[in-house]
């Protein structure tokens, strides 16, 4: 049996890495998706496709309709989804991802530091786990396989 | 025909006011639900109910059990869901509300101000309506009604 | 018992007219819904709702925000769909209704002349009902009440 | 991660090679799905398997049985639908496509030219990305799969 | 708490006044609804609504359209279905609308006499409720208002 | 906005009292619904309906028919569902109930003593609130509706 | 693309043999699953497994409940349904198993001599093709995959 | 074709082994999920896996958590679910295993001691099919398969 997993979060370092290595090393049968990763490319991926906008509000519409076509194929293919929290950015759309898994009944396992229970607490309490940090979550994915 | 429309947003201060007079004054057949506008008895109401408990987390965890009870059985009753983000605060919670609102298929109404464009554009890009005022989405909501 | 209908199709002329008042003179207990029928205010209610627009495209992108959601929430309000399509206009629109009917198992009414039977036959080979008049839906809808 | 993508619109030109071909050269690991793009034997199919009709609206009508349970099938089938729009004939049930994409929670890709952005409006306001060439089609697919 | 009951089964006899009589007798909070009961009309009700047809098939299949109709809508709005068969007719429309409230989670309470035991096996097995009487059928119906 | 609470749990003493009382004091808009509360005629209800059963085996599947019918009926009805265990009594049924109402997306409050906490840990874990006594649950339904 | 279809029918004969061979001579990639086909076996099968049961309607209900074991975790695999009625037999399950098919939004394909035109017209109005023999089945399954 | 079926039940010991060997000698193409069987690790593998809990419940707390979403994520994948009851233990998670399968519509084989006919009456009265051993079960799962 094999799981897919996408790994919704902020794209401004490669915290997907450490998640994807520990799967790796620990032999767990995962397809990890998410979203475009590169930063500028994301932002930009509107113009690339689609030409040139007319102003910025447009830019970024262009960019966030083909962001959105991606997570939506890639989180309809997902059994579980994890939701990386930091300190930094609005990541307004990661509660987005991790909302949009609830609703459609696949388990979140929310990843956030303890300076952000306040104001995730109610995303949080809505998860199947929450954890602080990456190898945590992966243990969690593993549990899932372990038989003893 | 008479609609229900939950007010997704921050409550620190009076915002779902300004909706529900205007709404009022057109005479609108809408019934306008949200969570607990206040801000201090939402963040105690789990100790409020259930009791002491043991650590902040907990209280948090506690509050947002009933605070989720809440939106959960009002966001099931409703036709439209508006959310409205404003500069201050995390509305990680909004965020949450209005992405179980498209996943559920309930029309979302944003309300955002110029200066969060580009953090909110994969929200702004699948809610129905994207505006900066109350007197836009009462509008909106209006038209649902008008004849001519 | 009463039912909603959604009458879908072009807003050039009154054709829904007809059908709410063969409705009406049987006293049955139907409320009509749709979209604004005037058509000029549905072709701007983007602008007057929400601002002037840079271009003609996002003129036409902005009243159909409003317009879509205004179909949202009365289509899912609807107990039957009729759609009546005509020799005039493109009525794609229609079609998307008919067929977002259809798919929310919303049975459907289809009006049309004998001159769309080929370009409709997908659309019809799904509806419920095929006719080409107003006076044949009315006498559908009432079908459903009658006792003897 | 492979996905299955339906090309909805109509068959009387080969609009849908220069999609597969530009996908081919990517290495997309794409199925294309779609109706019969023999126009002659889709219209004929209902004779040739049901056998002759009494008249030419059962001719459609028995096709349109055929074609539909094709459609139903392979669309049920997908994760992305691309409806591509032109300027000639009527294209009702490639609206009716789109919609069902929509109304079912599978992403629409919507090629179209400038020409038809009014008629199209509504259905373009629901699609997730509106382009005017299968080449942009082809590199919003491809974006899904890429990894920087 | 009202509930509405669609009542399944043939209409060449009057066995539903039997239960709309019992029920109405112990002031039971409810609607019947279900197909037309005059059997000729329901025959013809294709022709009467749309005119001739060309061939006796076609007759069945405009007849079946308005009936199809007005048993979605009906069985749409239903709490619970019951589906009477007697040991003459077909009553495949009655097996049809027995598993149809079955896939839509609508309970059904299976009226049969002794010797339709074997043929109907699967149906029964998948019934709430699986009686001989119009009698027991009702105070099936009354037991779920009863509070002592 | 009235909302329906179904009372999932044992029927060998009258617990729903309590809920029912104080809910009534404060005056909330809850219709309460729930299983038949009379024990004995509750596992009788199959013979007195159905007639005598050839054993006891058939004797208990006859009335859970008529009770599961009944549950059936009633839970699709609630918006919020509470369930309450005690130290007696298999309560298995009780079970079924909270996870059927989980797996609809009826919000859960679960009632139960501390003793009980580790055999309903994973109950407990998906409810929307749990705690210990009839007026913590009253006070949570009460939170839905107050406004300040 | 391989696709699953399920055979619903009598299984007094062997009808299904033509279709299996007929499909397997055209190279389909198809799976096709069913009822057990050996008569006698499906009437024992509760007692088979389960013990001697206590009369006959038992032994009925037994033999249903491995029956619609069976049908439902192979029906719900199904991607299109053929249902084959006959003159002989009452081929209730037959219809039970056609309408959950339709009520799943899995297409149907009915095949039926024309002396059951009346009686099947309501299920027939329902299916996505309606034919009379296994040839023209297996071309209408056969129509999904060709390409010219 | 083939299949997954999720053994829910105690983990005391080591009842699914003979499931799992029975179905393997009948080279049944099944693959086995379920929960951790190795009982203490399922009890501590929230502090395992999130650390040290400040009291006993939340020790508790965090064990549902992962227990929960192993079960969420296999019970999701399962086309069968077998739930075993036995004289000892609360099993109020197998009851809420059993009922969520049935939520879902995925069909419950009960295996139960005579013992426990009364008190599982509700659930046994809702599932495809009751028996006493494993091997029956075995068995049931079998006939889904075989073709004579």
């Amino acid at each position: 049996m094999e799981l897919v997993v996408y790994l919704a979060g902020q794209i401004h370092d490669n915290w997907r890495d450490e998640i994807r290595e520990k799967a790796s090393k620990l032999g767990l049968p995962i397809t990890f998706v998410g979203p475009m990763e590169n930063h500028d490319r994301s932002d930009h991926i509107g113009e690339e496709i689609l030409g040139p906008q007319p102003n910025k509000m447009l830019v970024d519409d262009a960019a966030s309709d083909l962001n959105n076509l991606r997570t939506e194929v890639l989180l309809s293919k997902a059994d579980v989804v994890i939701a990386c929290f930091g300190e930094k950015y609005k990541q307004w759309n990661t509660a987005m991802d991790a909302s949009a898994a609830i609703s459609k009944n696949k388990p979140l396992i929310l990843i956030r530091p303890e300076s952000l229970i306040h104001p995730l607490k109610e995303i949080a309490n809505k998860a199947s786990v929450v954890c602080e940090t990456a190898d945590q979550a992966v243990k969690a994915l593993s549990y899932i396989f372990e038989t003893e």
